[in-house]
């Protein structure tokens, strides 16, 4: 994927299949908006047990790690970041010249101590649960509002 | 609207009609999935110059407010709130026969301090900034996670 040198790439790992409806649709348009390259990795286990099953996607997402990646995990008891800051990460990692950048959002029964330990930042999207497929269309719109902000671009109003 | 004693009725004051596409059908579905009585008013000003058309918005929402009412305003500066304890706060509103119940989501350009000064709460969905309308699919999450909680359903998982 790294087609141009230091273009940083991002990874959004998540766990289940989103099914064709309206979040899949925003999903697409931000994939669209959004011009870094970004690969987005949908986590599915064959096990029916919820326990095994959790087990199982928890490992799969330690799977895709890449050594040396930036990995953010979506965590409600993480930290907040105003999008002004997030954005500010995203333009240091790129002028650092970092390859590759990593969000992990968890499936329904969330992550485990051994993904969270992978993070290098815990960040929360406010104290709130979110259905974890609702979370990954607002942190799609995080990425976007942030490559707004470091184009200076008016989408984002202070 | 309150057409059953002690019957909880919320309000939904938001700025600018939402369009068709996948954020108003989110907004249906969350409508329907409701069981509140709920009413959406969505502010228009006719104004083009921004501030005008700003403070036109903010004394239409003010205007809007029913004495007595618990007002909660959306506001990145408010308090965060688990889904437990919003749940927990719409069950002792309801326990208590609190008869309305009114959301404010301000417009692109935000809300000024008269509309905030109104406010029994700023509820905070995190210190990001999201765009008006996906935060009003947000707020109907909440509300509808609530209502589960409240229904003993495993909708949420803590």
């Amino acid at each position: 994927m790294a087609y141009k040198e230091h273009m940083l790439n991002i990874d959004l790992i998540t766990v289940g299949k989103m099914k064709k409806g309206p979040l899949f649709e925003l999903q697409e348009e931000y994939q669209k908006r959004i011009r870094w390259p970004l690969s987005l990795h949908e986590i599915e286990s064959r096990y029916s047990d919820p326990v095994t099953m959790n087990d199982d996607e928890n490992r799969k997402i330690v799977s895709r790690l890449s050594p040396g990646a930036y990995v953010i995990v979506l965590d409600e008891r993480g930290q907040g970041l105003r999008s002004l800051d997030f954005a500010d990460t995203l333009q240091k990692m790129q002028d650092n010249g970092a390859e590759q950048m990593q969000f992990i959002i968890g499936g329904s029964d969330g992550l485990n101590d051994t993904v969270r330990n992978e993070a290098s930042f815990l960040l929360s999207f406010g104290q709130q649960t979110w259905p974890h497929q609702m979370a990954r269309i607002m942190l799609l719109e995080q990425i976007y509002r942030a490559q707004q902000i470091m184009a200076g671009h008016p989408y984002h109003k202070e």
